[in-house]
């Protein structure tokens, strides 16, 4: 799990020559309440959610995370696919849920060679290397020096021990790749090159550098972009110390790759791995103790403005080395090698008292890197509790009437592969079925704010449920913020200009389970952490996917009281309480139309006028957007008249709402993104964590101006501008009245 | 419409290098009633039943065919798009239906050069012009002298004048041209080459020919596929006279070309039409008044056996022509020109009393080549009165449970173009919410038998509503079979060697207004007709498509009294009755299972040895179509415990039953067959109007001895097989309970 943070992303968005019209529509959304100030999610019991948020209790989330965080529990192995899992089953059984089921998947992991692993060198003329970085992380606190513990790696990397100039590459965005290119004329071939993480998906930056010729690729933490000056780090406080490296997964496909569309079960087509989409390059990443050594060595310009990081020298292009190291060639030794595994996913089903083909489902992966204590066993351990909880009120005679479903995944560090073959098999129920998918990652990345992404028809949903849950940060308590909400708002407003603000709501990549529900499927989803404060400028929470994210660090730097963690159960116990309990689906469609409106307007500031230009009308997608709106208002007006008492009728009206998020899937993936099939909202072309609104429509015009076939281009252009408006006519259509069947009429 | 005859599909099945499984399926399928003895669909008010049968009115029948026959009525011209749906329009309105909608799209037709319309002739070596054909088909009734007749031509032909040596190649199958190819070795450049209507698909027929290079393609109805030596022609008897041409679609891609996968809506985005997978050559019919100049003119070895026709002559394969004519060439003129049209279906709902958001569809189609009298008007003619009947019984205060949609297409001479954007431009609605279309397309071919093919799902269905209509065949009633089913399972059953067959039931191809319903949304589909007696051995009804398909030679031939029409109204009414009101629907899960088995059964036949040889284990798939029997099972036992007056428990019984269908379907269309995706039935590969079982897997093993990259395909081969593995366990698993998800587990 990764969240980009809001103002890198708003950054690049700056910088970029492309941008992804997601982070356009950030700015301004939600500064008009007005819209939405009448949607109310019927509570259908408020006794109900008392005892629900009540029967929770924060010590059971500690003693699970205890538990969970003991060893490395890395996926395909048997400390997650045998211990936890059988933890996991044993518990639920015990909670007296109606059925337990693991589902196992035979699928293609990735694993450094033990003994022999990664490295990367400076290798002089004669052959001699010096200045090797570490192959494991230092051992800081005993609780570390575990034999399972997994070296330094980046799954999915080819093996090989490249040499070649050095490159540092910035982030490895396709800007920065772009801009090393065509102004600095650099050419990639047969460079290694090393780029910081941060900004995007490690998976993109593997990705261009492949794209761009380079030989190899080395990924380092930066302390501009997981430390912070003056805050000192691991062990004295939560910051990333020199030896500390992030672990993490390469692969842009979803699941396993070879078997794209379909579940990797036993009688499944395995497509040779040689035919897949996995890196064809070395990959590799270090801590900054040693990169520190080899960008300090390096030759060639300085960088331009905001690609220098937080070490204590000049950051320079390259190629290659200077001074006495002139001579010398950057080495990568990697033999990580891929292997099939068995992995499972562990589910947990209460079943519906009134609807029990109705599927409400809880997310949350279980395999970490190391020991995970707060990716993601920090939500593994909430997820425990709140099924505990919910069994708490199933043994006091209630029952939702809709089914609650608990997903504990495998193998999500892996691309999401536990989810993604999960929804690959069952993807016709959950089509007809799926209400909705919360997901839970990392429950508590830090203490200072409640975070929340997902569809905007669930938006006000999370709002309301936020106002209900205690706060758990007892200084904003003392000031009157009692409630989840009062402190959201404060510290992450939609727009902190506006008075009337609701809180910042985000749209959703992939980084995360949530992924296939939506983006194949068209089940609404969320994603929500308890997160740091952003204005921190760091690209993730700091020890993420290093071997010091360990159950002593929650407990020191994190959450001491295991508050946070218990404001996260509740929420999330509280969000699922309603979308399976509520009698109408607390699904707002008008919501929709105020993304599509907000999609619209970033759309025309970057590429209106181009459009124009190229012959675009673009006055026919703002036509259609109000149609929607019209159909929106249209359907929830109908909720005035509705006979709630009446189950069959309700269930009609429901199916129409949780018929919209479909209507957006077109039948074919979006253009070279096997698998994303939303025309409305995708992860970024470029980087697979952000979020692309109208994705075909403007991964269409990506770099277009640099594309000597012009006339081609922009067909393609109107054809995805034809099919995004298609689609925005369909979703109306689906929102109005049964009968007779229709179209709202827009003439070309 | 064409329904090719049983009888050639067999013969051509032996012949030929390829089989499709559909054919084989038909061989002794339903020789096992016990495993359908018990279905019965629920009959709610036998009342309603008698009422709306009794409603209908044969005078009626005659009266609407006589109006909608009196001018010719091609697609895209006002005698269809505006007389005829305003006459559509107006007694629907007058009939009092709920609404009546008309949905206009704008779509590429295609029409000859009237004034300078296409021929064929023969040309010496001088340039002379010689045997030139008929540019019209000879006035023999008064009536058939209108100004709006449209001259023969096949639709969507390329414009052209190609000279060539002539090659016969009997049907055009693609047997016929491997045979010609590789066993006489003629090279198919330059020539011109003519085919015989009749056992495949016009269009694909076009496909084989350009495929091997023709330069044109000469169609005529040969007297053997369209008359019985000693019965006479019109007018003197229904058989083709030599004047009498078939015009014809040949386009293979259903709707407009344009606009694959999308309606053709004033946003759309259209494809160049030079970019559209339109035929490449000149192709034009002939009647055999000319064919027999250019046959008994021909040279080289005389065709094998089964190749001759019904003309005196003897039939050689050329090429080229002999004797005084050595040095002639035959020549093709070809104007025929693509135009962008407005068409326009006409639907009427009635609106569901209890499910207004499930949907029954009735569809036929308006428009026609010329007169149309039996194609479609016969069709027609019977929907406008079924309609009328239904508007009786709302009248009477009853209204049908679930809504019922009435449909009148546009252009579906021009290959489905009126269904299919409807479809395309309505998928997401109806993938939720149809319950099944029943199409008539020719509703009276003849007084022979009636004629069923659909999903066997609803095969029950259609036998138990045969059995409630009275037979139209006095002769036959005073037999003591009094009944449509009687005469049905006398002179057509499925086995006539087993004392308890049941009556024969067919597999629907790609030959009118249900193939998008079934192909694309996986909504289970019927289409109906009176038929001839198969036993004739004609390729269709003998005047389909000419100038002679008129309403005083349906008066004369075809049903004087119009019983045959009224049996047609009644079967069509009741079936939509049973669809839309009873509580369970009428979907037997089961007799899908007896179609896999039979289609499992077909395959191992013709390739089993075959996969077996090449390392697959055919076992496997018997497994798991013997794990969808146990899940089929398994949901129909539960209707003995169902409360039926509980609605809300209903429905969702109900959806489970509708889902089974979309289950079969694919995220993605069959290789090289863009919009079909259903996994278990589909249009033949290289007879549009056949079906084949397991179309994915049987598609990639066509002609797969001649292919020198047999690794590569063998792969393919395994690939289907796990995919249509995939699908079948996902069918079972939609049937199963829905808490919790399961599958069924086959190990490797």
């Amino acid at each position: 799990n990764a969240m980009p943070s809001r103002f890198v992303v708003v950054l690049v968005s700056v910088l970029a020559v492309s941008v992804s019209i997601g982070i356009g529509v950030i700015i301004g959304y939600f500064s008009h309440p007005s819209a939405n100030s009448n949607v109310q999610a019927p509570i259908e019991d408020e006794s109900i959610q008392q005892k629900l948020m009540n029967s929770i209790n924060k010590e059971n989330i500690q003693t699970h995370l205890k538990f969970l965080t003991k060893k490395p529990h890395i996926a395909g192995r048997s400390n997650d696919e045998v211990e936890l899992v059988t933890y996991i089953e044993n518990e639920w059984k015990a909670n007296g849920l109606d059925n337990v089921v693991s589902y196992p998947y035979n699928v293609l992991l990735s694993y450094p060679k033990q003994g022999d692993s990664n490295y990367v060198a400076i290798v002089a003329a004669d052959g001699t290397e010096s200045d090797i970085s570490q192959r494991k992380e230092l051992v800081i606190d005993p609780e570390q020096n575990d034999p399972d513990v997994v070296d330094p790696f980046n799954a999915y990397s080819a093996a090989g021990e490249p040499e070649g100039d050095i490159v540092y590459v910035n982030y490895g965005t396709i800007d920065d790749f772009i801009y090393l290119n065509r102004t600095m004329l650099i050419d990639f071939h047969n460079k290694i090159c090393i780029a910081r993480y941060g900004s995007i998906f490690r998976g993109d930056k593997a990705k261009h550098a492949e794209q761009y010729g380079c030989a190899g690729l080395i990924l380092y933490s930066d302390p501009a972009n997981y430390c912070v000056p003056g805050e000192g780090v691991y062990p004295d406080s939560w910051y990333l110390p020199p030896t500390g490296v992030q672990r993490g997964n390469l692969k842009l496909a979803r699941g396993d790759p070879r078997t794209i569309d379909y579940p990797s079960i036993p009688t499944a087509w395995f497509k040779n791995v040689s035919e897949t989409s996995l890196p064809k390059i070395p990959v590799t990443p270090i801590g900054y103790i040693d990169a520190v050594k080899y960008l300090s060595k390096m030759g060639g310009p300085a960088v331009p403005a905001g690609w220098s990081g937080g070490l204590n020298i000049t950051y320079r292009i390259g190629p290659g080395f200077s001074g006495t190291y002139a001579s010398s060639k950057m080495k990568m030794s990697v033999k990580t090698e891929n292997e099939e595994k068995e992995i499972k996913n562990v589910m947990g089903f209460i079943r519906g008292s009134v609807e029990p083909d109705r599927y409400v489902l809880f997310g949350n992966h279980r395999d970490a890197w190391v020991f995970g204590a707060t990716d993601p066993s920090s939500g593994t351990a909430v997820l425990m509790e709140m099924v505990r909880s919910y069994s708490v009120m199933l043994k006091q005679g209630w029952r939702p009437r809709r089914t609650l479903v608990f997903c504990s995944w495998g193998a999500e560090e892996y691309g999401l592969i536990g989810s993604t073959e999960w929804v690959e098999e069952f993807q016709k129920q959950l089509l007809f079925r799926a209400v909705a998918y919360i997901n839970v990652d990392v429950s508590v990345k830090s203490s200072y704010v409640f975070s929340c992404r997902g569809v905007y028809s669930l938006s006000n949903l999370m709002f309301d449920v936020a106002k209900s849950v205690p706060n758990p940060d007892t200084a904003e308590v003392s000031k009157g913020r009692t409630t989840v909400y009062d402190t959201w708002l404060l510290r992450s407003p939609f727009n902190s200009s506006d008075p009337s603000s609701l809180p910042f709501f985000g749209t959703l990549g992939s980084g995360s389970d949530y992924t296939m529900f939506l983006q194949s499927v068209g089940v609404p989803a969320i994603d929500m952490t308890y997160d740091y404060d952003r204005g921190l400028g760091i690209s993730s929470y700091p020890l993420y996917h290093s071997v010091y994210e360990t159950f002593d660090m929650v407990t020191t730097y994190v959450d001491p009281e295991f508050t946070y963690h218990l404001a996260m159960a509740r929420i999330w116990a509280e969000a699922g309480r309603r979308l399976s309990d509520s009698v109408i689906l607390p699904i707002d469609c008008r919501l929709y139309g105020v993304y599509l409106d907000r999609s619209y307007d970033s759309l025309m500031t970057i590429y209106g006028k181009s459009m124009r230009g190229n012959g675009i009308d673009t006055d026919k997608l703002k036509e259609v957007i109000d149609l929607f709106a019209v159909a929106a208002n249209e359907i929830h007006d109908k909720e005035n008249t509705l006979d709630l008492s009446n189950d069959f009728l309700v269930r009609g009206y429901n199916d129409q709402l949780m018929q919209l998020e479909r209507a957006f899937l077109d039948q074919n993936p979006l253009p070279g993104r096997p698998v994303y099939r939303h025309y409305i909202t995708a992860p970024s072309q470029h980087n697979n964590y952000g979020n692309s609104g109208f994705p075909g429509l403007v991964d269409s015009m990506f770099d277009i101006d640099a594309d000597p076939d012009q006339v081609g281009r922009w067909e393609e252009v109107k054809r995805q501008y034809s099919i995004l408006i298609f689609h925005i006519l369909s979703a109306a259509s689906t929102l109005r009245t049964p009968v007779p069947i229709t179209q709202f009429s827009v003439h070309n």
